[in-house]
């Protein structure tokens, strides 16, 4: 029989991050499979290395490395080769390719140094601004802003604008409450700019509901109360239309498809 | 002659992101070749896709897709093919080894919903933690962030705080100055959990010469003066003594060669 689950272990010389992006990527596209993904980083040495690979032998096991030094890599292809287990070099191809092309050799440095390059300190800067225009603490200089989100409390402004400046935007976010005024600035920023993060009535009372009860507080507060909810997605609503912008409803989507949303939206 | 630049064009038909991250682990391993990477993004048709494809035909230029549908890849395979163009394919090797193992088919969507699981809510968690807990604006709860960064102004705090966050680890970062106590929470805290950030006093003074300026003040005012930084680093040294926590020089390393640093510290 054919199993439904699987397990990826990803054997990586750093953090193990690049790898991980790729598998997510792969793995959503199967929502009905059960994965166990197994990161195993800072793998720099053969001990290390061969300690690992002798726990794996599984019939739906599959190793995916990303090794910059050869040696390293020789002992997980002759090691899969000679126990039948599949496996998959995520940064070799592109090594070749890129020797072929220009004849020169990778350095082969563990975790080599990212280019400090212009790209590099932008996103350093987007993600300072990011926090610091956090949650409206911020109103001066919005307009420096490249994305101004707004929203009532938990649209998830805050993780989709440290998200987007990972992905070097300038990003505020703005909190919105039917009591208080939104800053004047907003009205002379090009909508364009503007995003509106709303949600589902029913998802959002669970979700405030789960963050009080996370305080140690009644779950049943004002905070996560039908009337209260209607009234401040009512007036967020509202002044969405009034600035004329876009408008995502947030539930049941991850950082990653909103984020998509809006950039596709800028295209 | 052998070129000593190279096109990389990324075609994705979402953000990108996936096959960049990718792409920017290889690269670093030739400081010697100028790259030039172009993401095509939210590629999501047979129109779009060939407009693309025609505008490549050099001979130092690769084309990297991630492509869910499977129409847009045989495209891609097809004109490569017939064009004599060098690609790879980032997303379908690992696709083909998850239905070999488990019989299941891709879903094929664009984008696909990324599964909103415990590690996902646990990732945004620590993005809102790294934002309430930036520049030592918290410390009540000090207690329970997995690293605390301590270091000076301009030693990189804000986006290794938010980095790591990305990677799941709760921090918290606390500016020094000689002149302000540092929360007296940080002495009861485990000394492995902290981390001193510290720095090169040339290149610090050069980079906060910088920030003034970008803030149209005087670029040699006591900010970014020799003695005011040497007292301040100094200061930061004595302080990483007394708490005896790990000490990192961030000079010339980027946001990912330090968070390498911080978690195999902490493994």
């Amino acid at each position: 029989m054919i199993p439904n689950d699987m397990t990826i272990h990803i054997i990586s010389d750093s953090i193990g991050q690049t790898a991980l992006t790729v598998v997510n990527s792969a793995t959503v596209q199967y929502p009905q499979i059960k994965f166990n993904i197994i990161v195993h980083n800072f793998v720099d040495n053969q001990e290390e290395l061969l300690n690992i690979l002798q726990k794996i032998r599984g019939e739906n096991e599959v190793i995916i490395h990303t090794l910059a030094q050869n040696n390293l890599n020789q002992i997980v292809e002759n090691y899969c080769k000679n126990n039948d287990i599949t496996h998959l070099d995520f940064l070799h191809p592109l090594l070749s390719v890129i020797e072929e092309k220009t004849g020169q050799q990778a350095s082969e440095v563990v975790g080599a140094k990212p280019v400090m390059d212009e790209n590099y300190f932008e996103r350093n800067s987007a993600m300072e601004f990011a926090v610091s225009y956090d949650d409206g603490q911020q109103t001066e200089g919005l307009a420096h802003a490249d994305i101004i989100l707004l929203g009532i409390s938990r649209t998830s402004k805050t993780p989709l604008s440290i998200y987007l400046a990972y992905l070097n935007y300038k990003v505020a976010n703005i909190p919105l409450y039917p009591e208080v005024q939104v800053p004047e600035e907003i009205f002379d920023i090009d909508p364009n700019k503007i995003i509106g993060l709303t949600t589902n009535l029913d998802a959002l009372i669970k979700i405030r509901q789960e963050r009080m009860k996370s305080y140690g507080m009644d779950p049943d507060s004002s905070y996560s109360s039908w009337t209260r909810i209607r009234a401040e997605l009512e007036y967020a609503e509202k002044l969405y239309d009034q600035l004329g912008c876009l408008v995502i409803d947030v539930t049941h989507r991850s950082i990653e498809e909103t984020a998509s949303l809006i950039l596709s939206h800028f295209k």
